[in-house]
Order: structure tokens, then sequence, then C-alpha cells
């Protein structure tokens, strides 16, 4: 096959990829049929199947995907060096996931977390899914502890609590804002980079009621 | 009818509920049949029917009760007096959560995250559904909003922030920590306790370093 090129085969795949992404965003996995999936592809059946056996495979494409660009979000996060502060590093994943577009240069703008919700909940029933999510989080676990542990050793926090403990609670505040923007619409990031910027500020409470009054003696101060 | 009491109906109203919240926990909503829940429940289709018209019926009565205890579980958090400090405040909404009964002694514990995943995954489709979790978001909002401009009335955080900022943030932690149980499994309520304790201690970073070196002049550390 000397003219189907395998970049138009690609272009094909994603095409339709693309399309179920927007349909399972819009209605989740099992609402949609494979015919609202070639309605809103504006293929034929045959150009379709060609591609994907049916929609159990659809769905493992889709959530593979969405998968992997979370993870990736995470990933490119910690790879600034010098790592930033947590507000900035948080904020910088969710910009990411938030105007994500698909690696390929598609539009899955903003589906994002509403498909992320969709994967959640397909990978609580799916054993092979779970794995793959499972996987992804191993990824970033051990790349967010270095990043505390990094604070840690430069005195930016306190060092006798866990690394995993605070990169989980990162994580946590990752998930949960995306999830806040699925449920209840366009939150603009910028309110949990304040947020977690003002609950970071309560650590010196004690010496902050003072601030500006001169000095502290910080031996005074409770170790919180 | 003077033998079948209320009490009794109501019963037996629960026992189809409790059974549908396990199928619903296990394999999300639209793959659960009416089969699955009648054998869940040990019930015949006639007993199940009296009660419930349909899956779709049965559907929003588990989302509704799921949204009623999320939102009580914030609720109740909100009302200890004076409001504990975010990382306990977080921590005893979670543990509630996580250890939820329903309101009338069922069983339901441990299910709650799995099941809050598919209720937010239903809500993303079922604009009825989104209004009642939208509306539930609003009273947590206003409450919890209180508690941070009562943190920043009292000096103990940053007050140039908007407090519906912190107040969001808040409530991500306990929305991302919960997803992170329910795809994790048993991640102890401590880690986020522990990990915002440790966020938390980062604000007065610059002072920190020199702890133990007796006074340092916060008038030279930068407002952070």
């Amino acid at each position: 096959m000397p003219r189907v090129s395998q970049e138009r085969l690609d272009a094909r795949r994603r095409q339709i990829l693309e399309a179920a992404a927007r349909c399972f965003a819009r209605n989740g996995f099992h609402a949609t049929s494979m015919q609202d999936v070639l309605k809103e592809a504006g293929l034929s059946a045959g150009a379709v199947y060609r591609y994907f056996a049916g929609k159990e495979e659809l769905i493992a494409a889709v959530v593979n995907e969405v998968l992997e660009e979370i993870r990736s979000a995470f990933e490119e996060a910690a790879r600034t060096s010098p790592p930033p502060p947590p507000d900035v590093l948080i904020g910088t994943v969710l910009r990411r996931l938030l105007g994500a577009k698909s690696a390929q240069g598609g539009e899955w703008t903003s589906l994002s977390p509403r498909l992320m919700i969709q994967v959640w909940a397909e990978t609580l029933r799916d054993p092979a899914l779970a794995a793959v999510l499972r996987q992804g989080f191993e990824t970033v676990r051990v790349l967010w502890v270095k990043i505390v542990e990094g604070y840690q050793d430069a005195g930016m926090m306190r060092a006798d609590i866990p690394a995993l403990s605070v990169a989980r609670t990162m994580v946590a505040l990752v998930q949960g804002f995306a999830a806040q923007y699925a449920l209840f619409g366009d939150v603009p990031v910028q309110a949990v980079e304040l947020g977690l910027e003002a609950l970071m500020s309560m650590g010196d409470r004690d010496a902050r009621s003072w601030a500006g009054r001169g000095t502290v003696n910080l031996a005074e101060t409770p170790p919180n």
C-alpha cells in the first residue's frame, strides 16, 4: 500500500479518537454509543471499525491517552530546575491539564477535567486500566517526592514529615481542583495558587501577627 | 394498610438503596443492571419495583444520598467552635467521609469515595443532579469561607487573599484525597494532615532556616 501513508492512517486514527473523546466527555463512556462516535467523527462504520474493533477498544485507547496526558503534565512540571515552590508547581500542572492539547496538536482543550473524571470512574471497574493509572501515579510519586525532599533539604519546609505525605497532598490538590473545574465550571487556576499561598502563610502565624514590629525570638514560637 | 408500618417500608427501601449502592460502587451506574441490584438485595423484581420505577430512579436516589452525605460531612466539621486549623478540619471531613455510615445506620463504609467518583461522573451528564451538587457546594462554600475569614481576622493567615480561594483550595484537598483513596486504596488520612502541615510550615521558610539561631528580623523576610 504505497499511497496510504502511515501519516494518513495516524491522522484518521486521531480524528476518531478526538471525536470519541468529545462524546465521552459529554456523556460518559457507557451512555455513548458507537453510532454517536461515528456521527461526531463524520465517518462511516467501515472507516472506524478499521481502526477500533469496538467501543471497549476505543474506551481503552482514550483512557490510556488521558492518563498519559495527566502523567506527563505532572512529570514536565517536575523537571523545572530548581523546582518552584508548591503553589507555582501545582499551578503549572493545572494550567497544562486544563488547556491540554493532545500530543498531536488536536483540540481536547478543557475536555480534560471532565474526561479525567470519566476515566477515574472507568478505572474503578477495569483492573487493566487501574494498573495503568497506578503505574502513572508511581512515576509521579517518585518525582514529586524528590522535589519535596529538595524543599526539606534546603530548609524551606519542616523535615520531620514524610516527603511522601507532602507529595500526596500536592497531587491531591491538583486532582481536587481539576475535579472542581469539571464539576463547577471555569474556576481560575489562580484561586488554588493563592489559596495554597494563604495556607502556607499559616505556619508562621505567631510570628506574622508580630510582623512589622521589628524582631521576634523564634525560640519562643511554638514548633507547630 | 394497618400492618405494613411506615418503618417497615422505610427499612425495605433502605435495603434496596444499600444493595444498589454496593453494586454502583463496584461497577458504576451504567454497567449495573436492575438484575444485579435484585440479586444483591436478595429481593424479587416485584418487591423492588414497588419502591423504584426503574434504574434511573434508583440512580437518582443513590446520587442524592451520597451528595447529602458529603455535604453534611463538610457542614458538621465546620460547626466546631472555635474552628480547628485547616489540617485538622480537612482530616475531620475525610475521616467522616471514609468511614461514613448512611444516616440510617446502614453500612456504606468505605464505599463512599468510590461512589463519590461514580456520582461525579454521573452529574457531568445529568443537569438535574448537577444542580443538586452545585447547591451542596454553595452551602459548603459559605460555611468554609466564614472559617477562613476567622483565620484571617485572628491574624493566623494572610488576609490579602480572597477567603473564597482558600476555601476552594481546602475543599479541593478533601476531594483530591478522597479520589486518591478511591483510586489507589487505603491511604491513611494522616498523610494529608501531615502533608498540609508541612506545606503550612513553608510560609516562614526564610525564618525557619534560622530557627534555633536566636532572633531574626522579620522586616528582612520577603513578603512571600
